[in-house]
């Protein structure tokens, strides 16, 4: 028996979420009975698609949910032993017992940190990678659009497109990550699409077309690419933050995709088991080589895992919000 | 040397064509030369995207732009022989000599009517078989939704999914129509959009969803299928008639794609020769044995071929309107 640390939700958010809305609980954990294990927590991971949650599926006076890494401290579970590094989606919980289901081994290559298998190696790398790759089936130099390309999913999109060879151009918001697109990472043009009229911009930096938009975004800037789309492009949706609240302007340019036989597709993380040992060998290869750059906030303790949740929403993170809590 | 008549633009028409906007010419016509053949029209296509070309393509003081099917009277090509039917998009003339470019030899069934080859055999046959079991991969048993389905591409693809055994649901703007739809084509259940709230209608009408959705219109046809969509839904994009003009909202449920994995793709009837084979074999059977049911309006004489494209925009015609001149 154990007494370890939870993060609870215990009211609704209004709006942005504050600490009032969150208590840090000490729980006790059972040893691993028959057929389980037990984890301590390593890593968390922060992320957008939690905000939502927290007005409905998110019990209250229970663990957040979401995902992260751990070490496996008990097994009695034959697919587990003492020591394992493991992804799992069991929630904010510093240790808990599972029977193994949601939980699978992590092979982590020694080279790399360990926060790099939560963002490029985790989740978002492989959205990025099915969406442009399988979704996208993008082809070797061609023209390519990213929205959002400075947040965590577009960068990684930005610079595998880069790898393929292909001309990329990406939109953003702040100067800041433009700069980041432009110097560290390289792309060939950034739209600043707080500050430049966007579909005029687009056309002047796509003078050869796009041949695949990645979409983040939805509304003005779905309506600015497709009159831009060469014959036969793609458009993998991958998001539409623009419409999530609700507002947001209609889409006029769609019959765009007829002439030009626009194929577009949504599509998750999970839709790419079949990409999976190509991804892990590919990216690995490229952050080790230093063709995928990152940036990543770390929080440093198990405490700071509401602080983390209410900086994603003030803007606080540079890429990826992890909470560090053990190695 | 012989004279034939040909009809003219004189003027580009304000709003709805009027028969002052063209004129009945008389004019010479060669014999053929080497390598050229004479055609004798026998039938002539009137379609609604000939409106458009009156204001820029259409040339003034020249033969109507169009297509149609006629019989070679004279051959020094060696591809025709006299006698020939041929498909044809030399326009509006009564006989023309032409090199062969553009002109196909039309093997004809001899148990069909020649004017099936003007629609279900034709152009609008091709774009509705391509675009329904091509572009949108239609199966067997599944739940479809076609826009202005009681229209010359939207009934043939109502059909032929009924054919496929699967769940069809039209809509159409006129009570005429959707009787002939339920009671005729015997399509599962009719949506008049013009009387009922179409996204309400709808979704009482798919209680399994809809799989495939045959794009005719966008705008809120295409917002009132996407939340009805089921996962890996396709919707092939044959037309967005709703938004033509300029006008006409914008489409505001786009994120459905991404969790449904929805692929929405523009298509254009000449997008399939690889199911052409499949298409006249399929077709020919299909209207032979009565399971292809179609509306056709048959003006008599060349001179009448300005009465029937006037005719189009005041709704004078049910089904495919055609001109015939000779047999």
């Amino acid at each position: 028996m154990t007494i370890a640390r939870q993060i609870h939700l215990v009211r609704r958010p209004k709006g942005k979420p504050v600490q009032e809305d969150f208590a840090l609980v000490e729980a006790p954990v059972a040893d691993a009975a028959d057929g389980e294990i037990q984890v301590t927590a390593l890593l968390m991971s922060v992320d957008p698609y939690m905000r939502p949650r927290l007005d409905a599926d998110q019990a209250l006076d229970a663990p957040l949910l979401g995902g992260g890494i751990g070490r496996v401290t008990q097994s009695k579970n034959p697919k587990f032993k003492e020591g394992d590094l493991v992804r799992h989606s069991a929630g904010f919980r510093e240790t808990f017992v599972s029977d193994g289901r949601g939980v699978s081994v992590l092979n982590r290559d020694p080279e790399l940190p360990l926060s790099v298998y939560m963002h490029a190696l985790g989740g978002t790398g492989v959205t990025a990678y099915g969406g442009l790759l399988g979704t996208g089936a993008l082809k070797d130099g061609e023209q390519v659009f990213v929205s959002t390309a400075g947040g965590a999913v577009g960068s990684v999109v930005a610079q595998i497109a880069k790898i393929k060879g292909c001309y990329v151009v990406g939109s953003t918001g702040t100067d800041e990550k433009a700069a980041w697109l432009k110097g560290e990472v390289g792309i060939d043009a950034v739209i600043n699409y707080k500050k430049e009229n966007l579909a005029e911009a687009l056309k002047a930096a796509t003078p050869n077309g796009i041949d695949v938009y990645f979409e983040n975004v939805g509304g003005a800037h779905l309506d600015a690419a497709l009159p831009r789309m060469n014959l036969r492009g793609r458009i993998p949706v991958c998001g539409m933050i623009s419409t999530y609240n609700g507002d947001g302007e209609g889409v006029k340019n769609l019959f765009s995709l007829i002439y030009g036989r626009i194929r577009m597709e949504g599509f998750v993380a999970g839709d790419f088991p079949h990409l999976n040992a190509d991804f892990l060998a590919d990216m690995t290869h490229w952050l080790k080589s230093g063709k995928i750059k990152y940036q990543e906030t770390i929080l440093d303790g198990f405490e700071r895992a509401s602080e983390g949740l209410i900086g994603l929403f003030e803007g606080k993170n540079n890429g990826k919000m992890l909470i560090h809590i053990a190695d």
